[in-house]
């Protein structure tokens, strides 16, 4: 399936919202990509699938996890962090993409996970702030992201956990360790 | 060493005002103990000690930690984290105390823990909101106590959590574990 083919199959998942928002995330993570030295073509192709199963039935992203090995605890936790994973998942089965940075930029696209490679960076941080998003604190994300790709995260990181704190929602632990691990490399 | 020789031993460990300090969480522990249920003389006892090595060097606090198999990690976080394990150490080396309702409550006053006690819950909440303090959002946090336990202590944790994103500083994940299962002990 080439790349027109993969959009395709994409925008029929969801909402055309959300493809504008995908469009956006494809647009940043290419953005981002060339200017901290990853592979824009690679980054690409992990944005166009990151939101793969976001509007599935919670269900149908549940049961993925649930029967595919997928981390369990995750079952505990928000369903927003569900997508991520079972989009991983789909990318591999359905779309025969073996490459696991691009895997792993999808999987953790999310949650983020303790020692983020680059690729898992750039696609987080365009998710955050692609230019349709507008949330308190996203123009800070997005002049942090002219210079650090650790600040901005550690900044969109921030901004979950102050919305979760806000909402009276519980906090899932791995964010926590993400946002820490980002703090230690920016202070050694 | 009865309970006056005791504040004697406490008082010289701290300055005047970390003293007032403690004489605000010894009242709140008691009147938060006869609101729900609680021994006030053990949530006297545990108060009078919880913050008895507050003020000491760093490197003894750090150096109880390490020499007596008390949970290394707390070395890898936040200074403020260590007076409370060493000073269960100190109450039961020191001063005898064996019962682990009052050490429990004096060594998780600090990050909380999974499945707190009664005890941990009331000097825990105590120390958030004693007469003497004043943060954001410390009044909301009383109000709250009028009523439960659980709901004071999610505000509380919420206002360590959001003073550590605004100091841009790591966040002990037990705190976030701490509170996430008092969230899931209010839902249900």
């Amino acid at each position: 399936m080439n790349r027109e083919e993969l959009i395709t199959a994409v925008k029929e998942q969801m909402p055309e919202r959300r493809w504008l928002h995908t469009l956006g995330v494809m647009e940043t993570s290419v953005t981002l990509a060339k200017r901290f030295g990853g592979d824009p073509v690679k980054a690409d192709l992990a944005a166009i699938l990151h939101d793969y199963c976001k509007y599935w039935p919670v269900q149908e992203q549940a049961k993925i996890i649930r029967e595919n090995g997928l981390p369990q605890d995750l079952l505990d936790y928000d369903k927003e962090l569900w997508h991520s994973h079972a989009g991983a998942y789909i990318a591999k089965e359905q779309f025969g993409i073996h490459d696991e940075e691009i895997l792993d930029a999808i999987r953790y696209h999310t949650s983020g996970r303790v020692q983020m490679t680059l690729m898992d960076k750039i696609v987080c941080l365009a998710d955050y702030m692609e230019p349709g998003r507008d949330f308190p604190g996203v123009d800070l994300i997005r002049e942090l992201a002219e210079r650090s790709l650790e600040k901005a995260l550690v900044a969109g990181f921030d901004s979950t956990i102050s919305f979760l704190i806000a909402k009276g929602k519980r906090i899932y632990p791995l964010t926590i360790l993400t946002r820490n691990d980002l703090i230690t490399q920016l202070n050694t």
